[in-house]
């Protein structure tokens, strides 16, 4: 929209309509980053709570990115970093961005309002070139962020979303209109700079990023998508289980179980994450008790590939939007399936709408 | 979109993009339904489970559609009828469909495949010329529905909708794609007519509408939009408190304690309703018993206007997208107004899109 001309500053080797890589802790790493802006879209590498192997994701990504004469702003990387910011290590994080100059921090569940604050401006000192994005997911939270932080993007996360997120929420067909409604009058009246708005939370092909697009976002962020990729750190089995479930509404839960089992307990209490639903959610359901399950989750991981899907106890967190994902493409191939694709929708409803043919 | 042709033959006096009303149980009466249809749209009056005033309510409708001419399909009604099937009689439901004839019939929330069927049949048999509208909310209800009745329409309920649904679900974003994939796959492989699908769940404006299309429905449904129209059969304090609600994600809930309380409590364990969140949920999650909340609710009855809103008890069902209505307006206006819009939004992009300014 017409933020196009900040984006195409900040991030010069992008293509339009944007498409952007959620960063999947420990599932987007450097090789699935560069793919994805190496085609035209943006990058991210998920440290999500632990930022201590992240140096090493970068290295990574600076040797892929060595022969892609990708343009950049000011000599950032471009790519980006996302950060869990309840459970990383601050200064440990700033002393990263101010080595690697990241095009973008994505920073997501800070343990306060404050928090998020010194994350931010540790981060604009470290590396002033660095855009700071901050997700959220409700109108209350984007005020809040507006407020406090001046974010130069704000994704904006719809309940349909695959991992965490707002426990309670809305999807983006209603979420997204809203919150940019409200940022419009907070900006103007407050005098506080616009943010870039992007939709994230259920996207995985051209139809849900056209729809994105008419509620108003700048871009879209694919993450369900990319776990069907070669270049996604996932195993076998994991993805086996993505492209063997449909229905996602019935078949994925937003849940707190997996991270009951899987010991991340460090979330605050309003969010969970969205998995396709296993054995172990259904046993938790049916009232076995945690450390039995548990337990059984632990032989599970033994099993390797075997132990994934919905007899399986390992967990595949996915998107209410997996059923929409069919087949393991590289990640460059999809980001420029969902561009193109996505003008071709666009294109194609107009000239019906013109025509009266709607 | 290509249904186009076939909906003007069915409903010959819509216009398109084709905004409906949603056949809110008591709520939506002859008054709403009427504007509705008058304005182009499909207007349908809400029976819900007992359909023993729906013959005065379509009265009302036909002495109010008495100076319209609207153009209509071998002289059916051009307005619909809403039934919640678990509930209503079917005799008493099928000599009103004879009688009165309207333009189509919901069914939603059957007590089995098998009373579909035969309401279905009952309705063909009662008046062949009404369509047969069927709403689902999951791909495998929609398989289940395709085959067993052949419906002329199909609406796709997210779970952003307001009032009652599947209690576990995805929304529009990802649910309505994924539908009318499996539709059209299901539809030429086994010969089964194609339905025309509708979307519904979370759509108050003009960008919800508009995002549904690029989604693929051919038609959008408004519910909790047309409680703020001063057609809507509410009280004041419901339409306050819709007018008073932002942020829907985190103010509305998905749950049975409003069922619990008000004694509805025919609804199958799937599901639930969606509803603005006060004392008697806060209550109710906070431990209080049920008989306790029951006499608060009663209680509550007795105040009027002054009963509704956060701080009141009675039941305010509305979807996740309350706080995108901010005024009353005529229904006949609101049709007007996001048929318009639609178009208008849809251009907008695909202008830029053209452009190449996405």
């Amino acid at each position: 929209m017409a933020d196009i001309q900040r984006l195409k500053k900040d991030y010069p080797w992008i293509q339009t309509p944007l498409i952007i890589g959620a960063p999947m802790r420990l599932i987007a790493l450097g090789d699935l980053a560069v793919e994805i802006s190496k085609a035209g879209g943006i990058g991210f590498i998920g440290a999500g709570t632990d930022v201590s192997d992240l140096s090493t994701h970068l290295d990574v990504a600076i040797s892929l990115l060595q022969s892609s004469n990708l343009q950049t702003a000011n000599g950032t990387l471009p790519i980006g970093v996302g950060v869990i910011n309840w459970g990383a290590s601050l200064p440990d994080a700033l002393s990263i961005i101010q080595k690697y100059r990241p095009a973008a921090v994505w920073f997501f569940s800070p343990s306060s309002t404050s928090s998020l604050v010194e994350w931010t401006q540790g981060t604009r000192r470290a590396s002033p070139e660095t855009k700071v994005w901050v997700q959220i997911g409700s109108v209350k939270d984007a005020f809040e962020v507006l407020r406090a932080v001046h974010p130069d993007v704000l994704v904006v996360q719809g309940t349909d979303a695959g991992g965490h997120g707002l426990a309670q929420g809305a999807s983006l067909i209603t979420l997204l209109p809203e919150v940019i409604d409200a940022v419009q009058t907070v900006t103007s009246q407050e005098s506080i700079p616009s943010p870039t708005i992007l939709a994230a939370g259920g996207i995985t092909e051209s139809r849900g990023a056209a729809a994105s697009f008419t509620l108003g976002a700048s871009g879209v962020v694919l993450g369900t998508r990319f776990l069907a990729s070669p270049e996604a750190n996932i195993s076998k089995g994991y993805q086996n289980a993505v492209l063997g479930t449909i229905d996602g509404g019935q078949t994925t839960v937003r849940t707190k179980v997996y991270d009951d089992l899987r010991g991340t307990t460090g979330w605050a209490e309003t969010y969970n994450g969205r998995g396709i639903i296993n054995k172990s959610y259904t046993d938790s359901l049916a009232g076995m008790a945690e450390n039995e399950n548990k337990k059984l989750y632990e032989k599970a991981m033994e099993k390797g590939d075997a132990g994934w899907g919905v007899e399986g106890r390992m967990t595949a967190y996915a998107g209410a939007g997996v059923g929409l994902v069919r087949e393991v493409k590289g990640a460059a191939e999809i980001v420029r399936e969902v561009r193109e694709g996505t003008k071709a929708v666009l294109e194609k409803f107009s000239s019906i709408a013109i025509a009266g043919k709607l």
